[in-house]
């Protein structure tokens, strides 16, 4: 479906630019048979897709987690779909399964996740985030947009070719994973299993709806790795008087100077090595960066994060250069001693503080795991624990893969001009599927916009859901095509 | 009371060697006889500070304040004494009144507090704190050691003197502070309103019972004061997503560095003038200190506070006169971000710490804060926050003085070899009363063995709290004798 115009040749056969045109016609007009579906029966999505919200699947309190697997495989059956649930020892299912077009030889593997975050703080909600209600045009529930709600428009989409065209415009394989929001911790497990199958897939698409608040659309081609873990330091048996403040060994200073030793006053990481594995951003990169600093600048930010003040500064293609190819160190969380009202003079008996490093290309956890480990013990900190709590490696995708240009293409018919991020600063598993044995590429795109993910109030706005469904239309003809 | 033995003169009144030696033996007759008495009538005293002890008197969340303070000044009224609540304005009331003696001119000021700390956690009491039920040969009470029991102690002693001889040593002005625990906030009002009655006191005794759980019994002749406050950074509207790491200021990092800027990994503080003001040990400190190793050296803080290990590897008389004459920058909470179990991946929105700083001889509070205020903002962290929670100013008084002499021989009286503490290292608010306007000399001193102030199971030995008994009434004979 790309612009072939200026071109004669079509899967290396001479063809008329009268039959291209007229090729070009026809496909033109499916695809606005197929948006003009989605528009007559997207009351019915809409409602269907409420029903599906309403199911939870909090899968680290394990809420639903059966029924709601169930339910997806259920759906993907009502296409045709092969699927089924495929238990992992001591994980929750992945929902699997294979729907084959008559027409196509491409294969697309497509990642999904049908779980969701714990719902607290509950009284924070202004609609409770297992009723799916509709304020204010947006569709308020736990899940409409991180991201069964993009699962569902997904699944409305390849119904809606279905009921146009009797067939799909490429092979589809689903992978729904159940754990993600648990870090997909088996889905490894998976992978191994069924490496063979998978590797049938040519790309693999998640359909993942990124436009900012301000209709900003993203195609994102990577994700950084995560590299989560506490660090703990006991120096008393119990917390102590403060009075003995003086003479004992207090934990919670001791991992303040601790952390210091890692990055100091000047803002600096001074992890021996932490920088040797970082892939500097290329000239391309370079490119693309400069068209995001409307989605990834500081106005962005502001926005969409209450975010006032920039490190040290920061501003324009530098911040966007920072946010997207800086790995950072960051403390999540801190404990130490009494923390309520009023006074308590104790010395503590620990600390503790949680820890994520975002890895960037060419990072790895275990890498990461063991400089900081390395640093703590060059530093006299031996007896601070160090846990960790959960990773991944980072991944990415060169622009110039078929699944990517498709993309690109894809949003550009629904004349959406998509920023293209080489990484989005947040976390997924891709790099399970991009690096061996599946050596995939993937990307991400979707249109529509939502947001509050892991918040109260999560929401997808009713005319994201319709425009989500229909980029993914135009996804899955821009893949097919060649 | 004094061995007077090898001197001729009592009161500047030549007396012989035999009239001395017969009042000697007439007044150890009478102390017997006292003795004896608190002996017999042991059992009766027993069940009447179980009776106190279960009158709950939190100040805090003021539960059973003036029924306990109404409860206290009967006890005294009971005595003979004129006593009554005085109300403070936005307090809780001081229980205040005399008892004067018909025999002597020297009056002793009787500090002393009816208030307790709270509860909980409630689940980890062995027994109720209100109970007040005997374990084991100890009263398992809150307010059991801290000092709801030494003050019926005392109030015994008194009784026991006046059955025994009709009259008390010296004149007695009981002063029952109801905020103690709450740090004692409105009793400067009560100290200008009451000034010129209080002066008529030549000294002020806190009967604090202070025998290790070695039976080491202690005098104490000051306490360190404290400045406690907290420190507060906000560098964000609401905790944003982890991915922003790289790109904003994490007060987390910032209370880090700003905290490490006053005291770092050297363990030194280096907070601009910190110990100007701090007065030096004298050559008599040196002495008292080198008898107290036992008391407050590495073995006894090993079995009080669960401490395996000293800073620097502190030892013997180094240990003792750090935890004595060093002020302290202690950190007694650290609260920032997520801390729950698991990863939750986010740039908290703030963090805040609580600090205490024990405050040796001369160091104050406001000078204190001034310079971490100061110290603050010429580092570049003048957005933090700091936030004054309670304090006092440290006291102490001379070993030389009447009252310190009077404590010493009242314990060796009773066969035990006080060690004498300059300055515990813990805070009470002496200083209202050694400073002007009142510039009175005091002393705490008491036998007995408790411990667990302010923790579940707090307790007070059964034999301890009769031992108690007669170190009151030793004293008071001690402190009535030239």
């Amino acid at each position: 479906m790309r612009l072939l115009a200026d071109r004669a040749c079509v899967r290396g056969q001479e063809v008329s630019t009268d039959l291209i045109k007229r090729a070009l016609k026809m496909a033109e007009d499916i695809l606005q048979q197929i948006f003009e579906y989605v528009d007559q029966h997207f009351d019915d999505h809409l409602a269907a897709t409420q029903r599906y919200l309403r199911q939870p699947s909090i899968s680290t309190e394990n809420l639903g987690i059966q029924e709601c697997a169930e339910m997806t495989a259920e759906m993907l059956r009502d296409l045709g779909a092969d699927a089924g649930l495929v238990p992992l020892k001591g994980g929750h299912p992945v929902v699997y399964g294979h729907l084959m077009s008559r027409n196509s030889d491409r294969t697309l593997l497509v990642y999904g996740m049908y779980d969701v975050q714990p719902v607290d703080p509950l009284a924070a909600w202004d609609s409770p985030p297992f009723e799916a209600r509709i304020v204010d045009g947006r569709i308020i529930a736990r899940g409409a947009i991180n991201t069964k709600g993009p699962l569902m428009a997904f699944i409305h989409a390849v119904h809606s070719i279905q009921a146009v065209t009797g067939d799909v415009p490429v092979n589809l394989i689903f992978l729904i994973d159940g754990e993600e929001e648990l870090g997909s911790r088996h889905l490894p497990q998976f992978i191994e299993q069924y490496t063979d199958e998978l590797k049938k897939a040519d790309a693999m698409y998640y359909h993942l709806p990124l436009e900012t608040v301000k209709g900003h659309p993203q195609v994102s081609l990577g994700f950084k790795g995560i590299a989560y873990f506490e660090l703990t330091v006991k120096t008393l048996l119990t917390d102590a008087h403060s009075m003995v403040g003086p003479v004992v060994n207090s934990p919670v200073w001791r991992l303040i100077w601790a952390l210091n030793s890692m990055r100091g006053a000047d803002d600096r990481i001074v992890i021996d090595g932490f920088y040797e594995n970082v892939r500097p951003p290329t000239e391309e990169d370079e490119r693309l960066l400069t068209d995001l600093v409307d989605i990834w600048g500081p106005r962005a930010f502001k926005e969409m994060y209450g975010i006032t003040e920039f490190r040290e500064g920061l501003d324009g293609l530098d911040l966007v250069r920072e946010a997207i190819f800086a790995p950072g160190l960051n403390i999540d969380g801190f404990l130490s001693g009494y923390t309520g009202p009023g006074p308590k003079a104790i010395v503590p008996a620990s600390a503790m503080c949680k820890i994520d490093i975002r890895l960037v290309p060419d990072m790895t956890v275990q890498e990461i795991l063991d400089k900081v480990r390395a640093h703590l013990d060059r530093h006299g900190y031996g007896d601070i624990e160090l846990r960790f709590v959960t990773g991944y490696d980072p991944a990415r995708t060169s622009p110039k893969e078929h699944i990517a240009q498709a993309a690109v293409r894809a949003l550009r018919r629904l004349d959406a001009e998509p920023g293209v991020v080489p990484i989005l600063p947040g976390t997924a598993p891709q790099v399970l599927f991009s690096e061996p044995p599946l050596n995939m590429p993937f990307v991400m795109s979707g249109l529509g916009h939502g947001w509050l993910l892991h918040a109260p109030n999560e929401y997808f706005e009713v005319e994201g859901l319709r425009a989500c469904e229909k980029s993914a239309v135009a996804l899955l003809y821009e893949f097919a095509d060649a």
